[in-house]
């Protein structure tokens, strides 16, 4: 039987073969179902959750322990994910609400990525090129383009081209995307509007539209068990009033000081994952 | 005898209690000292040079390697760090010339940083932190004022402040220093210029005069033992060009593909750290 880590490689083949194949889909799941079937077998730790209304458990193999797990938003059953998994293969997500497009997504990324903690020492880039990967995935296949990392800035003199997250251009006349990728932000999180800054200096404000999309913002303390989440609303405003404008940024687990920034000036709307997908067409005819 | 790495927190310590104190200056060239006299029973391996016209080398413990250190630039008898020094206690440092001044903050520098390469596995963080307070002090002697590290963001609604780099107000009519410190940048660069645009958003363009303040860019191949410069200079020019402006970097050891960035558009003038103390007062003027 194959496992989570040899799926893992047939995903990123296929992925990198075709952004939106149907074969990567597939790969997806399956990749999630053994990886949950393996975490299956781990002790199940309760955190001690500083964070008002959510709840966290992590996965322990008796040396490491992964990353807290959210757990309202996990679906251990992996129902949740094979049924997304089926909608998604018929270009049909929207059919789930929200929230269960949300919790779906957060186990599809959570299933692999708390085993790659408890199982691969300090293996830092595996959990982000999986993310990145999973998520691309789901904007391409809900976009129907392939994204590109690699946009031509025009220039005098001489010809240059800037390295991006992933841009997807819908065509003449549609909005183009620049949708960074990220598992948390902490301070890097700057970068994501100087890229935006750049695109809006090159080719004018409005024509990207910026989404950053991230997975969670939570950090345990592994002496203590307690899971905080770290975050930096008033860093975010200034970001947003002073270098450029993000239009979303989409969370599978949205973090609770963010949560009012969509309330107060600057807008900044940062709104569950799920939400995306009922709301592409809007984001695009806006 | 006091150790190199007690001397570093004595350095500390008169550092985090007065940023330009006549002691802070004395143990920094007891720190450098006490280093190059470690240094000295060590091994000295030749490395393979990809850069053209620098040759570089490093030191060996028989377990670590140093970073490539190069040769026209480090002064292993001490005797050019310690007529700076002495040149510092006096504030009279433009006696010297910028290239004597270059080579001697080169070697007090490198010989501390080279020396944690190979005694601390894995250290990534004295060496930021040993540059960023070496750097700092040196400016806040120059400039005679104390930095900030935090500035207040006027706003309608709500008090805030953004964490910044060191903030050197040379007072009212006077001009403001943005003064980053990296011991090199590759892609995390793009926070200069991003903080720089806030800066500008902020106060207006051209109150802040932004000044990269770097050590070297060069990587080192441990197994084919070869040493490059690793540089991306046309997504500098992107940043300056479309982000915000940067006035100066400085180099320690400054990388061939960022020479021609001063004579090309858009204008980047990076130049040798050196430099800095002889055209200080035109900085301030222009």
């Amino acid at each position: 039987m194959s496992t989570p880590f040899t799926l893992y490689k047939t995903f990123c083949t296929l992925f990198n073969k075709n952004r939106r194949s149907d074969e990567a889909t597939t790969a997806l799941l399956e990749l999630c179902e053994s990886a949950l079937s393996v975490l299956h077998e781990l002790d199940k730790r309760e955190l001690i959750s500083k964070v008002a209304g959510k709840t966290y458990f992590s996965f322990d193999n008796g040396v490491r322990t992964s990353r807290p797990i959210n757990t309202a938003l996990f679906d251990e059953s992996g129902g949740a994910a094979k049924l997304f998994m089926e909608k998604l293969l018929h270009n049909a997500v929207t059919d789930l609400s929200s929230d269960d497009i949300t919790s779906a997504c957060y186990t599809i990324a959570m299933s692999f990525i708390s085993l790659i903690d408890v199982e691969k020492q300090g293996d830092q880039k595996t959990p982000g090129t999986y993310f990145e990967y999973f998520i691309c995935h789901l904007f391409a296949r809900s976009f129907g383009v392939d994204p590109q990392t690699r946009i031509n800035v025009l220039n005098l003199d001489r010809p240059a081209s800037l390295p991006t997250d992933w841009i997807f251009d819908l065509g003449k006349g549609q909005p183009k995307f620049h949708l960074p990728v990220k598992t948390s932000t902490r301070e890097r999180v700057i970068q994501v509007w100087a890229h935006q800054r750049v695109l809006d200096g090159v080719y004018g404000v409005g024509r990207f539209i910026g989404t950053l999309a991230c997975l969670a913002e939570t950090k345990l303390d592994s002496r203590t068990r307690e899971v905080v989440e770290i975050c930096l609303p008033d860093q975010w405003r200034i970001y947003q009033m002073f270098i450029a404008q993000l239009q979303r940024v989409y969370y599978l687990d949205v973090p609770k000081p963010y949560e009012p920034l969509s309330r107060d000036f600057p807008r900044i709307h940062v709104k569950p994952f799920g939400v995306f997908f009922h709301e592409l067409e809007e984001l695009c005819s806006g």
